[in-house]
């Protein structure tokens, strides 16, 4: 064994945030890859998230029917949640329509999209990165004018199924732009589960420092099992705002049972081990993702619901 | 985004070892999870893991067959197995019964078992602890008489399913009765999937430097998700040894189809995209994850094997 010099774990634990801030992604990121759910059983989801201590959940987007049935009933779900204090909830608008109709139902943080791959983003809305900069441009004034705040999901933003590697000095790019047409928040997303460690610290290395005052969240995919290294990397970057959806809800591109979005439990039983902050009660989250199971009715890919906690004795 | 002061990635690289060296162990605690395979097919699988650049395989164990009898064809698999100069296989014995036809079967490394936490060495083997190492105390003596180096595999060493929590003070404890009785290698198995990265440091604090010339190995579950996260935390220790299981092969005791050992291109994948040299051609492993699916019947968890390398371009 090699004596590399390396920090004992109370010094390395210190270097750790306190507390990270989890975003639930599973109603709607979530949902939206999976076969359509009663709008019932989206209102159960989302009202028991909100009881298990997480402070932010997706709710819906607001995408036309015809793209995306499964969030056809955007309006009927968010009118019977049971909003809860002190819980953020968010939508996805991906144009002038989408967001206004976020703005009526009185969504006051809204989402919009771009990927970073220009291939991809055509592939997603049949316009260029560029094009969609300068929608995403005029919608920020839009909400901003009737008093929401923006955040820019990035897609693609460690790689792209179409071109491969994003460059990220394109990435830090599109950064630029969105951060100077007024964004208030940017998520890196990893579309399709490209992102590892290396990848993480390269395109945190390329944009933090640029922009000290904007909100970073990233949201990784488990599809090649490196979402929590990734999630470690990051935390060694000062990043503490992470995606992630209950029982790992949201199927994978490739291949039914194939593992997507990195499952909420698996995130908050890593820290809670490492002594870092969520709020999330994991019994209670992990009675959600058994809901959840029922709800789409199949085995969904998290190993903590499988397996139970660490915590969790045999008899 | 809080700017916490972190390494850019060219400096963290230079941080990470070299190269890793990956001992595939599938066709042992892999398939002796498994449902039985004829003796044909494990040789089929053994030499093609020998072709991939893989340059140490676990082959076979040397038990009871009435405790496993998926391994109870060990001197057929072993003598037809088309032995890779530069390939270094050994075999797991756990007695000296064992240990002796290992020998006999002309092994040179031979692994041995004990379970820190004494619950579940009794579980096991219905022997404390204590008794264990008494006993390993005496194979070492009888490896080391007839030329072959000898392992000790401390299973449960990052928490007990029975116990809980194992203090990093019986391990260590274990560490130094072991090296003193001459333990050539030293694996921490993370039996059941307990370990986080913070049970990883705790434990890499409490050993490292002690036994500075002792070769030490992890073996990683990915039944929680935390596998690939603990591997980047133990090379961060200068640990540069680890176990894995092509495809993932080896059930998980809780549930099938949950995850159980970490899938060998899971590691190398993310380990070849850190620019960390493991030898192993990727593409010749997923071929041969594709067999271990062939041969078992039924669907592995690597996510790699599912959706394929990050490289891997959709059309």
């Amino acid at each position: 064994m090699t004596a590399v010099p390396a920090g004992d774990w109370p010094r390395r634990r210190s270097a750790l945030p306190e507390r990270v801030s989890i975003r639930e992604v599973g109603p709607r990121d979530g949902l939206q890859s999976e076969d359509p759910v009663p709008a019932a059983d989206k209102v159960r989801l989302i009202d028991a998230l909100s009881r298990t201590g997480l402070s932010r959940i997706e709710a819906v987007s607001y995408v036309h029917p015809k793209a995306i049935p499964q969030m056809a009933d955007a309006d009927e779900v968010w009118s019977a949640v049971d909003r809860r204090p002190g819980v953020r909830y968010s939508a996805l608008a991906p144009n002038r329509k989408g967001a206004e109709r976020a703005l009526d139902a009185g969504f006051t943080e809204i989402e919009v999209v771009v990927s970073a791959s220009d291939t991809h983003n055509r592939h997603n809305v049949r316009r260029g990165t560029d094009e969609s900069l300068d929608d995403i441009a005029e919608l920020i004034t839009v909400l901003h004018d009737r008093g929401a705040t923006v955040e820019v999901i990035v897609a693609t933003s460690f790689g792209c199924p179409y071109e491969g590697d994003v460059p990220v000095s394109r990435v830090a790019g599109i950064i630029d732009r969105v951060v100077a047409d007024g964004a208030d928040r940017i998520a890196f997303g990893d579309t399709t589960g490209m992102a590892t460690p290396r990848r993480v610290a390269e395109l945190l290395d390329a944009v933090r420092g640029g922009h000290p005052d904007v909100d970073l969240l990233l949201h990784f995919h488990n599809t090649r099992g490196t979402a929590l290294a990734n999630v470690l990397t990051a935390m060694d970057y000062g990043v503490t705002e992470f995606d992630s959806s209950v029982g790992g809800l949201g199927g994978c591109p490739y291949a039914p049972g194939a593992s997507g979005n990195l499952a909420t439990e698996e995130l908050v039983h890593m820290l809670d081990d490492m002594g870092v902050e969520t709020g999330v009660d994991l019994d209670a989250l992990l009675e959600v993702a058994e809901l959840a199971e029922r709800l789409v009715g199949r085995t969904l890919p998290s190993g903590v619901l499988r397996a139970g906690p660490r915590s969790r004795l045999s008899g």
